[in-house]
């Protein structure tokens, strides 16, 4: 899609290019003779009446209507990228593969972040503290694997809601979720879910503002359709979750824009960094359609203060743009400050509502993410139309609708297990940065997500991003343990690395900080 | 999207145009006043030396000189979309609303089809035997509720599928299937769902040519993304689904070029037809990047036969295009001839494989379309890689591809399972069928499918477009029946319908076989 834009811009870039050189040939070429041919027997008639004015404006006039014939007549031959009719032929020796198409093309190549990278050497070799104590240990991979145990508890104390005995007759039986159902969720799971984020971001929400999607993924995907033609920009404070340009580039054609925030603002995003970013996009001749923020940041792990979220809300309408807010990780607080939710910020009724869209989803907060449940909020009548019906794309399984339907309405359950997750979270949080500190690793202070954000730039062999990528391959390769590093999330400073500490028991966060511990040593040492 | 496309190829129209136009004022504006300022003296100045060949190149190369400077001056203005930056000011007086996408509006603005209408009648008034027994009739909505007794009885008869007691320790247990997935499908259902197509298709797959997509739709638009640049075409037998348009023309921006079918023909699309299509299509200077047929034919009912299948790969061999077979009927053939699936004529290995693509599901066939299941089955590299990765955005709940690992490997369930639902399908069409010939309906001859293509062109008032909407309105609003508009479908000729038979009980069948005979007896009286 980008790839298509971007050779589309590219092309009609290139197309202006083309004419002039054309253009520019054509001074010296036949064509050129052939005018000239025309043109030098008038002047002579012209002159020999002795009209100046005449002899002036006549070459010109005849020398524009060529190129304006010459300019038609090429736009009416075939376009660019016309296949030529083959001639009919025994079919099985047809010599030309069929092509795909730009965009996807674009999407194959798109494969070298080290994110992904890392990904796969876990896949290939994952540590098992008995069946493979040297593989790699994944802290990569923002997945909350702390609190399963309680979701599958509860399921396992509620039978009934997986069972498909006993209620053949309610809406909720098989017959009644197994056909076509509102593409963007049935009305009561989008009931539940407004409570359910109303319970986790204490600030009430209206189900009708809800589109429920097949994970937040295609949530933000569909944004991108929704607010932005192709080509057009978003900004988004860097560093930020990696897999937002594959999300918005590569079937909606979002460009993204990084707003760069630096470790001496505590990574927060500044107004004087937005306005930059905003008018070096205009300089490149791009539209800036939205602002697309992470609260609680990913990969920071901070959560916005009220005046900063005011700020932005100010900043999209001083510009007239859209805000998006991925709150994905709203649940998943666990210090203080507490989580405060655009929608809280908009209360105030300070500001325009319709530009501000929210995201979120089951997968962080309630550790499902293979159930694909995403939610957009959105505040735009257009934009909730348009995206109710292109949901047809992306719809959520009825059958995990029935069961979250079940176990977002246990609201004692839901409150339990949101503390407790908290705690869980806020705990592992705790052992991750005590052993940074053993190992002499700073880090930001964070309080939300699943990951901490470390500065390890006194390890690299140089302040570089390439010495960033030479200390995450080192780490990957030789220490077995998977992070990412700061340059895939687009940040400015190098050293800098998200670790995930959510996917790991105690034990292995034990095993995984001894490595880290050693490799520092070492690293120091041959410094 | 496709708006946008159509947009932006007008803008690119429209901007020509307007150089044009520009080019054509300048000819009498103070721009051109300016060079010939500059131009006449200096002829006077070359034809002072008496140089007749330099007094006229000189003033056209100022000329075009001129234009160069003020095209590139034009070009470095603000693009057309851009907005203009506002004035710093309070944030809640903004006077401007937010911008959306066009492609966004034109999603929203895409909603007049009666296919639609129909459906919202039905929502709002359904039939209900006992409590509602004037309510409108769903016979518009392909969906199979004859056998999901059959679905239902095995998962009760399965409790250990859908609990999650006692499998805590394998792949499938919670911790297994809650992460992050291989988004294009889990390897096992992938192996599974190749084994249950070669059970429907009587012919082997390769589970890793497989990519599971959240429902056929995805799979549709996937393949728009993957084989078509935006504004390329598709040609599509006619009468077709009436969503195949929505779903590669609202994101994927594919233009749908209908290839029209005629009752002479039983509705069989012929070589002169795609032929006339083709030239036709080039002549509106679209390309064409695939014919996307289904078979067994939507609304048709019928099959193809391999002399037909090898005629459309032989010509879109021969026109290097891609060939889409929707194949998500199936297994939903109940009289003879046997189905035939593209992937057999291409065993003959007569053709190249890599512009083939398969489409198929599990909602038509297993009665569950709720849970969005779809299948892209390619024989294309790249298409396949592209698409893999694209799946992010719309993947199966891995609760359903849990479920489904199971269901689909009880192999003699399913082969029990199809049969019976062949068998009731059967028997269904026959009701409906005879039904109808007591009302003296004419209808074509079907052997697959949840519907019947039926003419009742003799109880229009008036043999058009016009004279369909409106015997399809009273059929809705007076009749109470719900059935699809042949002009929904884009069939060439007027007073086709297509009635779906899957959706109602053998009693709401004879219900809505009353109603039709009277309706028709009534429409033939005040004829």
């Amino acid at each position: 899609m980008t790839h298509d834009n971007s050779t589309h811009s590219t092309s009609s870039r290139s197309r202006i290019e083309e004419d002039r050189q054309r253009e520019e040939d054509r001074a010296g070429s036949p064509g050129a003779g052939a005018v000239m041919r025309v043109i030098i027997p008038l002047q002579g008639v012209v002159q020999g009446r002795g009209g100046v004015v005449l002899g002036s404006v006549i070459p010109c006039a005849l020398f524009y209507f060529l190129q304006l014939y010459l300019k038609r007549h090429r736009s009416e031959r075939a376009p660019r990228d016309e296949v030529p009719p083959p001639p009919r032929r025994p079919s099985s020796s047809h010599p030309k593969p069929v092509l795909v198409s730009s965009r996807a093309l674009h999407v194959i190549e798109d494969e070298n972040s080290p994110y992904y990278m890392g990904w796969k050497a876990y896949k290939q070799n994952p540590y098992d503290a008995e069946n493979n104590p040297s593989g790699v240990i994944q802290m990569g991979l923002a997945e909350n694997q702390l609190s399963l145990d309680l979701i599958e508890g509860w399921l396992k104390s509620h039978p009934e809601v997986s069972s498909w005995e006993g209620i053949s007759d309610t809406p909720l039986s098989l017959r009644g979720i197994s056909g076509y159902q509102d593409h963007h969720g049935m009305p009561i799971l989008r009931s539940v879910m407004a409570d359910f984020m109303h319970e986790v971001m204490k600030v009430p929400f209206n189900p009708d503002q809800i589109v429920l999607t097949a994970g937040a993924t295609p949530a933000i995907e569909m944004l991108g359709f929704c607010l932005a033609e192709p080509g057009n920009a978003f900004l988004v404070p860097s560093p930020y979750y990696p897999s937002f340009t594959r999300d918005l580039k590569w079937r909606a054609g979002v460009e993204l824009v990084p707003v760069p925030c630096r470790s001496s603002d505590n990574f927060n995003v500044t107004i004087n960094a937005l306005d930059r970013a905003f008018s070096q996009t205009k300089k490149r001749r791009l539209t800036v359609r939205a602002l697309l923020i992470s609260n609680p940041s990913n990969p920071v792990g901070t959560t916005l203060d009220s005046a900063t979220l005011s700020m932005l809300l100010g900043f999209a309408t001083e510009k007239n743009i859209h805000l998006i807010c991925d709150e994905i990780y709203a649940g998943s607080v666990y210090d203080s400050p507490n989580f405060i939710s655009i929608a809280k910020v908009l209360d105030s009724g300070e500001f325009d509502k319709s530009r501000v869209h929210i995201i979120y989803g089951t997968s962080k907060d309630l550790c499902l993410p293979g159930f694909r449940v995403g939610v957009i909020y959105s505040y735009n009548d257009k934009v909730l139309k348009a995206a109710r019906k292109m949901s047809r794309f992306c719809a959520v399984s009825s059958q995990t609708q029935h069961l979250l339907i079940a176990m977002l309405s246990d609201t004692q359950f839901i409150q339990q297990y949101m503390t407790e997750n908290q705690r869980r979270l806020g705990k592992m949080s705790h052992v991750l940065t005590e052993g940074l500190k053993e190992a002499g690793i700073k880090y930001v202070k964070s309080n939300a997500g699943l990951y901490c954000w470390v500065e390890m730039g006194n390890l690299m062999p140089s302040y570089s991003e390439k010495g960033e990528i030479n200390l995450w391959d080192k780490l990957l390769n030789e220490t077995k343990i998977n992070v990412t590093p700061g340059s895939a999330c687009h940040c400015i400073e190098p050293g800098w690395f998200r670790i995930c500490f959510s996917t790991l028991s105690c034990q292995d966060m034990t095993v995984a900080l001894q490595r880290i511990r050693e490799f520092s040593k070492h690293c120091k040492r041959s410094s």
